[in-house]
């Protein structure tokens, strides 16, 4: 039983590895998109519509092998859900790969024109960098289970969102007389930068419920 | 075992029910949902936000009820995946509720003014149209496992892509000299009918899935 015990807690320890790896690769990923869309750099954007794959594959992988420990060793309790939250993370951590590979496809679409206007250049510089960096926070909580670093990911966001607010009334603010399709970018963008860092919150709320039992 | 089994299908029939339920909750909010931003209607509006608190507890209750049972019948195989398949149509339908309530939120920040301008009118109402049929198909599929119906689905959504397009080249040719808030507002609006789609096309893709055991 003890042996049978440790080779499940080595299959778990496996899991939250894989999605500690997803999430610094999505936390990459979204640090490259952005630079790939303030830089246009046509190159880097490939690079993250093409790793995108690799995370799905990963991500897919990941899902099938969680699937198989929940079948083989039927665990109940806390160990199942300890399973079934892994499989909502791993589901977000996709997601996020997604938000940077939308925000590369905008640098890409636009190229070689710049997608993003002179006036909104460093709020978006301050969201991806927010966004990276709340995702490498959240690959911290699923590997340390850290309390506070998941609480620290909630207060991430707001940054987030302030930084959302200020685009939305910088891109009113502007003069679109040459058209509104940059603003149409810019509000896809805001929304990506918002979805991904939601993700984040939510991997981090998990990593805390299953630590403590509840919500905040 | 017979009567194991037994009581194990009519579990997995109640599952079944109760995502139905969730897709015909999901398919009234985001009608109304359209109703409310095209007819200026807060009162409508609201009720939606309110609705989407319930689909919430619903899905809630049912994510818990689907742990249960993996943890009390232990199934393996071909089960295990149906109520793992289960869980994600029930985070799909779930965010389609959200993304209903993010259309009735828009109608109530604008409020007594109107967030569609006439130029746009009815391709939001083709697709909030489009949206809210998809979803009730989605619940047909969910009920009766009919693949062609899953495929059919598929092909609704090329109808909400194209009215999606046109939507944005809409947005793009109208002059804003009153300012862009409208046009961020259609924007977000379209990519919310754009993403309650892909939701019902997932939930159908898993159907088909399970029942074939292939995706197309």
């Amino acid at each position: 039983m003890a042996l049978i015990r440790s080779v499940f807690q080595d299959e778990l320890d496996g899991v939250s590895q894989t999605l500690l790896d997803l999430a610094n690769m999505v936390s990459d990923s979204m640090g490259k998109a952005t630079d790939s869309i303030l830089n246009i750099d046509l190159k880097l954007a490939e690079e993250v519509i093409k790793t995108d794959e690799q995370i799905d594959t990963v991500q897919h992988d990941l899902d099938a092998r969680i699937i198989d420990i929940i079948a083989r060793q039927q665990p109940v309790a806390s160990d199942l859900r300890a399973l079934v939250t892994a499989l909502r993370m791993s589901a977000d951590l996709e997601r996020m790969g997604d938000l940077a590979h939308h925000v590369a496809k905008i640098a890409r679409l636009r190229h070689p024109e710049a997608a993003v206007p002179a006036e909104t250049v460093e709020i978006i510089r301050g969201m991806g960098k927010v966004a990276q960096e709340m995702a490498t926070k959240t690959g911290q909580v699923i590997s340390s289970r850290d309390t506070n670093l998941a609480r620290e990911v909630e207060k991430d966001d707001d940054q987030m969102d302030d930084l959302h607010r200020k685009l939305i009334s910088t891109i009113i603010s502007m003069k679109w007389d040459k058209g509104v399709e940059s603003a149409i970018d810019l509000t896809l963008l805001g929304r990506y930068f918002e979805r991904y860092s939601d993700h984040a919150v939510s991997v981090s709320r998990r990593v805390y419920f299953l630590v403590t039992g509840t919500f905040e």
